[in-house]
Parts: structure tokens; sequence; C-alpha cells
């Protein structure tokens, strides 16, 4: 093990022992297939690419970076034979140990196959290959004139394909949809290596099933995707940022659902509890009211003309009893200066708690007062400080129990409490994840959401798409 | 049979002969599970449950009226047990020949399953049943100042239903999307007669695969939908409507693909093509300029404020050289007054070719020029005159082809015209179907657009939902 690996491994949770060695046969096959400079077999080479952001590791058997489809063909009917786990892996940016090879195998890396193909804006698409990074995209869209939706925290680092596999949004998708709600159709290679299309290069389309859109969120368990057609928006014009301070979580809760309400849907409508504007308020200059406990920051984007009075619409909704402040930036500046609360909030969080539980449930928009009030009542109940913040006009919320991982009552009562955070958003109709996804993570929680038939038929699509069960086995359904 | 369906019958085309008598023991267990006044038996009752609007007929052996889930799940035991086919039903306004019970078995109607059980404006969504009708639903949207997107030309009397298992959109689909753009999960029942949850309550969520649009488009071959949670959307402000006329195809087809690649996307980017407006160019108070050879109808709607720049922004990107007239209407009289002519077409269309063949194929909006030149070829080498109108925006084309279906000679020429529209829709990387769906009409076509391995993998989604194969036999996917 590099000395880099073995620093990180210190705070890394080790899955699995050492797999056992692929057999020389094996290797020389994997050789071939792969093509020159493109598998990796040293463990200290290995080591990299068998974590996530979930800190979750286990050492891949072997690395493969993938570049065509000849050679994923190829690489998926060599595993089949030999039953070998293959898990694609983007940047490793996830959260939920699904990239992780907890079972051994080969980590297939796209982060070669990194080539925008086409950027199309009468027909307001692009191809992309999976290992394009979101931020690439954007700014190849952005110089024509358009963006893709999906925008998670990581797009600097995140690549199309893991976006596509967690079906992860960002705080956009409350006015433009997820990756389910962007992509037109996809290139694939399924379970027995056999390559196929899926959707349309168009809007509009329904000749046969919708593969498409099962394929996104599916964490790389039914297919390997090869290439994304995607569909593009227009840049907005211009945009205009407010800051809103409530007293309390139920009067921002009222806002959110009379903001959702009205015709002008928010192009960001971010959320941070009380308890998340007490761990960023010693931070110097944030300018936060004194009784502050519940802020919003929203974002109205559209037609210069008409914006101020979107803002105006947005603003009137935002306003109820329990409002203490509302602030409208007016330059770059006061933009920045606004949004500095809401920065502050993760590097805070990070040197509280560096090993936070952070989930990504959802609840309807209608049930957030109660829903915070809930996290509330299990923070003193079990002890743990919980913060929230998160993607309010979604209901999607980033909820964080801040523990110390080396105390193992904490941790004991962290995975009570969680289990009870759980309880509570399927109780009040929620998800129990936005865009996160589930992987590892929340495997064991799926079927206290999904019901038994539902998971029956989605085992069954699996088993249909991957019978001999080597495309990131064990990950987002629980064990049958 | 009844008078009324005999003077029907002779424009309908009669798929296959009455089918064998349902046994004493069978019919007896279908009225115990249908429930009282819930069954049709009689041939002359069960008649008009036969057809949908592709004038296709075949008279089911009984019909059943959808109650409850215990009733549809009784139902499809006793189906599955008993290998008789069921169909679901709303309407019958659809026009492929999907609710047509062309292999005998029951009808299951959802017309009495019509309740909205919820409209929740902070948490813009309504939960109803399958059988309400758009427009049902849109009213009652509309009072709490929403609606939902998908608006089919038959809005007034097809159902949710309906709309959901062949994805039905409209013309707002241009901005607003398709029912899978608008649906955030289903209840349904699967073949082996299992009720089942889909989806979820937020416009957010990624646990588990996604069912709810697999089943969406599916035609009622996957699964009975018995509710569905549909996502709504405030209604807009305002509207303002254009009328751009062209010399050509060509120019008009520029100036969709220019108003597509700016920022403000219209509500509706309808369009006629020459054979269109020759079509009705001899209706009185048209009022279209000489040389007209193309016509767009362009709403754009929002927020009050702003919308004149929205026009605005699109009158100049409608704006070309080939631009022959550019009228926009300032009063309800004027919005009338310019939609006359597309509203003039159907009635037009209906009069001189009563059996005229209805396509809805799909091009990239890129495309549509040179598409539109290829009708004109084909329609100059088989003699057969066709018709072009459509969604424009989303480069969906209702191709008609007016045939005489008395004459023999020009069926089978049309039939081979339409096999070379397919063909030239599929080398411009467009799709056969944008929301009619497949049914009978285009079963025999889908290998063409489907890849030999998708198909595997839908007809494997087919047999693991419904292994008995009796849920819609023999609809939207070809035979095995």
């Amino acid at each position: 093990m590099s000395p880099a690996s073995s620093a990180w491994s210190n705070s890394l949770n080790t899955l699995s022992n050492p797999p056992p060695e692929l057999s020389a046969g094996f290797r020389a096959t994997l050789a071939r297939i792969a093509g020159d400079g493109c598998l990796l077999t040293d463990p200290a080479d290995c080591w990299p690419y068998g974590y996530d952001n979930s800190r979750r590791h286990a050492r891949p058997q072997a690395v493969v970076f993938a570049t065509n489809e000849a050679q994923l063909a190829a690489l998926v009917r060599l595993c089949c034979e030999s039953d070998v786990p293959l898990i694609a892996r983007g940047r490793g940016t996830g959260t939920t140990g699904a990239t992780v090879p907890d079972r051994g195998g080969i980590v297939l890396s796209f982060e070669r196959m990194d080539q925008i193909l086409r950027i199309a804006p009468g027909d307001r698409l692009a191809v992309v290959q999976p290992g394009v990074l979101n931020a690439q995209l954007q700014q190849a869209a952005g110089a024509a004139g358009f963006f893709w939706p999906p925008d998670p925290t990581s797009a600097a680092t995140c690549t199309i394909g893991g976006n596509l596999a967690y079906n992860s949004a960002g705080p956009r998708a409350v006015k433009y949809g997820t990756p389910r709600d962007n992509t037109l159709g996809l290139r694939a290679i399924d379970g027995h290596g056999d390559t196929f299309r899926t959707g349309v290069l168009t809007t509009k389309g329904v000749v046969g099933y919708d593969l498409t859109r099962l394929i996104i969120g599916s964490e790389g368990t039914l297919a390997l995707i090869t290439e994304a057609t995607l569909k593009l928006t227009p840049l907005p014009e211009t945009s205009r940022t407010l800051r809103a301070v409530y007293a309390d979580i139920h009067a921002a809760a009222h806002a959110v659902s009379a903001i959702m309400a009205q015709p002008v849907t928010p192009c960001a409508l971010e959320f941070m509890d009380g308890a998340a504007l007490a761990t960023v308020r010693h931070y110097a200059g944030l300018d936060l009211p004194d009784g502050a406990g519940a802020l919003l920051m929203i974002e109205v984007d559209g037609p210069s003309a008409g914006i101020d009075e979107a803002l105006s619409a947005v603003m009137a909704a935002a306003r109820n009893a329990g409002l203490i402040e509302l602030r409208r930036a007016e330059t770059a500046a006061e933009v920045a200066a606004l949004w500095k609360t809401r920065k502050a909030l993760s590097p805070a969080l990070r040197h509280i708690a560096p090993k936070k539980i952070n989930e990504d449930v959802v609840v309807p928009v209608s049930r957030m007062g109660e829903f915070i009030d809930g996290l509330a009542r299990l923070s003193d109940e079990s002890g743990i400080r919980i913060v929230n913040f998160g993607h309010a006009g979604n209901g999607n919320i980033h909820v964080n129990l801040l523990i110390d991982p080396d105390d193992p009552q904490e941790v004991a009562r962290a995975a009570s409490c969680l289990d009870a955070v759980f309880a509570l958003v399927l109780r009040l109709d929620g998800t129990l994840s936005g865009e996160h996804g589930v992987g590892l993570e929340k495997r064991d929680f799926v079927a206290r959401e999904i019901d038994p038939v539902a998971l029956r038929l989605m085992r069954e699509i699996k088993d249909r798409f991957d019978p001999a069960g080597i495309l990131n086995p064990g990950k987002g359904l629980p064990e049958g």
C-alpha cells in the first residue's frame, strides 16, 4: 500500500479482507480485452479506485479503464463467464458506497470515456460519453447558450454517468427537474454483454417501454451506460437572489408551500434550519438578524423583462407573520454575501463532526415543518445533534447526524436515531433518498419504502438484465 | 346487434369472428367478482366497448366496469387461471386499436373509477382514479390555480388512465412535457393480480427502479393502473398568440429551430404544411396571404410582466427571409381568428377523406424541412395526397395519407407509401410514434425502430409482469 493510500485508509471504513487473487488465465484475457494501458492490477494502483465519498473502501481486484463499446461488451462477457463482479465508476463522488467493490471484482472506470460527441442547439440536445464531467458539459453547452439542469454540488468533479446512475439533481431540480426529466436516450450494455439503444432523439416518443428512465437511477445494476443523449435547456437571461430569515421552521415551511403554490417557480429554493444556523452563527460576517430560526435562499431566473415582477411575486409569497428579514441582492457582491451563510455550513459541519451521517430524505413540501419538528424530538431523545438543510422546493432535506465515530455508544444511538428518522420520513409519505441513491448505505431500508410486489418486480427486472448477477451486485436493492 | 351498432359497424374494420362463448362456470365467477351492475355479457351490450378511434372493432366476450382494487385483483387472477385476455379501456379515444379485443377476452372499462381523490396545491400534486377525464382534472386543478400539462385534442372525452397508457401529450408538451414528465407515482396491479405502488409523492426520489415511467406508455400490457399521483403546474398568468406564414416549409422549419434555440419556450408551436393549407384554403374567412406555403401557430405564456418582451423574442426568432406575414392577436376574438385556419383543418380532412391514415411520427426539429420534402416526394411517387400538420416544437408531425379505402389499388399503394414514410422517419433519427402509441397499428413496425436487444429486454419485462400473457396481449410489441 502506498503511503498516500495508507494515510487515507485511517479515515476509511474498510469493508472486506483483501479479495482472492484473480487467476493467471483470467488476468491474461482481461489484459487483452482491456487493451494497452487500460488495466491496473497492482494492489497499490487499484487501491484509490475502491472508495467513494461514503468513506467506505474495498480494494478492487483490478481496474479497467473503459474506452469503447466493443471493449466493454467483451469485458461483461468475460466477467459473466467467470462470475466476477463488475462495478461501473465515474469519479467516486457518490455518498452511498454504490461504487465500492465490497464483494471484490473489477472496477470499471469511465474517466477516459470523456468526450462530448455533439451539441445540437436547434434540437436542444447533447450527446456525451458517460465520463464527461458535469461542469465540462455545462461549459460546452453554455458556449451554445444552453445548460443541462442537473447540478449536484460535486458538479466540478462528478461525471454525467454518475449523475444518471443515481438520478442526481441539485438545487435547480425544483424548476428544471432531475436527470430522468432531462435525458432523451441512452446507449448501454446489459449483463449478457449485449449493446442496445433506448429512447429517442426527440422530446416525444412512445414506441416500446421506457428503458431510459428504468436504467437512470439503477446504480449500474442493470446495464453499463456508454452514451447519453441529454435534453438541453436554454440559459436564462438573468437571475435574482433573495434571502429570507424566519423565526422558526414552520414559518419557513409555510413560505415554501406558498411559493410553490404560485406561478413563478424559483430555480433554487434552499433552506437551513435553526440547528444549521446555530452551527454557523459564530462565523464572522454572516450578518444574521437576532431570532433567526430558519433561512431560505431563493433564486428566480428568466428573461430580464419581468424578472423584477417575478421576484416580487416570490417575495409576496415568502412574507408571513414569522418573517424576520427579507433581503434582495442587487450586485454580484451582494449575491455572494447572501449565500455566505449557506456556504459556511459545509466547512462548519466538517469541522464539528468530520464523520457526520448525511442523509438526503424527501418529504412532501407541506409536511416539512412537521418533519423538522420530529427531527428535533429525535435529537432530544437521542442526545445526537441533528442539523438540517437542503432543497426545500422539492422537500429534499439533508439530515445531518453529528456524531463521534470513536464513541461506540454514540454510534449505536445514531443507528437507532437514523432508524427513527427513516420511519418518520415514511410516515409523512416521503422517500428515503432524493438524489444520493441507495448503494450500500440504505440498501437494508429499501424494503420499508418499496412494497413487496414492487420489490419482486424490480428483482425480476434485475434478473433479466443481468442473469449472472455481475453488474454491481448487492447494491440498490435489499438482499433477496 | 342493436340498430345503432349496426349503423356504426358499416364504417368499422371488424377484426375477428365472434369469439367463442365463455363457459357458464367462468361467467358465474366473473359475475360474482364484477359485482352488481358491473358486468355486461349480452353481445349487443358488449359491442360498443369493442372499438376505438382507429375504427377497428372486435366484440369483447364480456365487459367489466372497474370499481376498486380488490375487484380488479380478483378479476386478474380469474383471467390468469382461465387464460382469458383482459383489456383495460378508458373512453376509446385511442387511435391505434390498443383497446380493441382482437383476441377476444374481457374489456375492463375504467369509466366508473372517475374520482379525483385529492388536489394538494402546496405539494403541487393531484391524486386521481384512472377514469377521470382529462378535462375534469383540468377543471378541478384550475379551480386551485393549477393545470396538468398533457392536453390531447380529445381532452374533453379521454381519460387520465388512457393518457398514461399511451404517454399522450398534445401541444403544451413543447414547454411542459409529456405524462412521463408529469407523473410522480402510481398504484397498479400486475398480471399475477398483485397490487403495488410505484414512485413517490415528491418531485425527487431515487429508491428502487423507476417502475412509474416503465408502466406509463406500456398500453395496459404490464399492469392495470388503479390510481395516479400527478404533478401539477401553476396556471400561467397570461398568454399571447402569433400566427406566422411562410413561403415554404423550409422557412417555417428554420423558424422552429431558431425559436427552440432561444430562451423563451412557447407553450404551443404548431405547424401546417403547404398541403394542409391547400386543403383549407377555400374555406371562407381564413384570410391567408398569397404564397402561403407553411404556417406556424405560436403561443407564449407566463407572468403578465414580461410577456410582451417574451413574445418579441419569439417574433424575432420567427422572422427569416421566407416569412410572408407575422400576426399577433391582441383580443380573444383575434386569437380565435388566428386559430381558425388550424381548426378548419380537421373537419376539412374528414370531409375529403373520412378514412385518412393519420400517423404521429417524430423527427428531430432540425430535420423537419428535410422530412416534409421527403413526404412530398413520396406523395408524388405514390399519387397519394399527403397533408401534414402537428406539434413542430417537438418535431411531432401528424402525417395524413388521404385515401379512398374502397379502392384496393390505392389501399395497397398507401401501405407501401406508409412503409416508406416510416423508413424516412427512422433514417432521420426519428421515432414512429410521439403520442398515439403503437397498439395494433404500428406493432409490426416496432422492430424497425427498437433494436433486437432492447426488444428482448422489453419482452422479458412483459413476461415478468404478466407471465400468463393476459394483459392486453399482442399490443405494443411485435409478435415474438
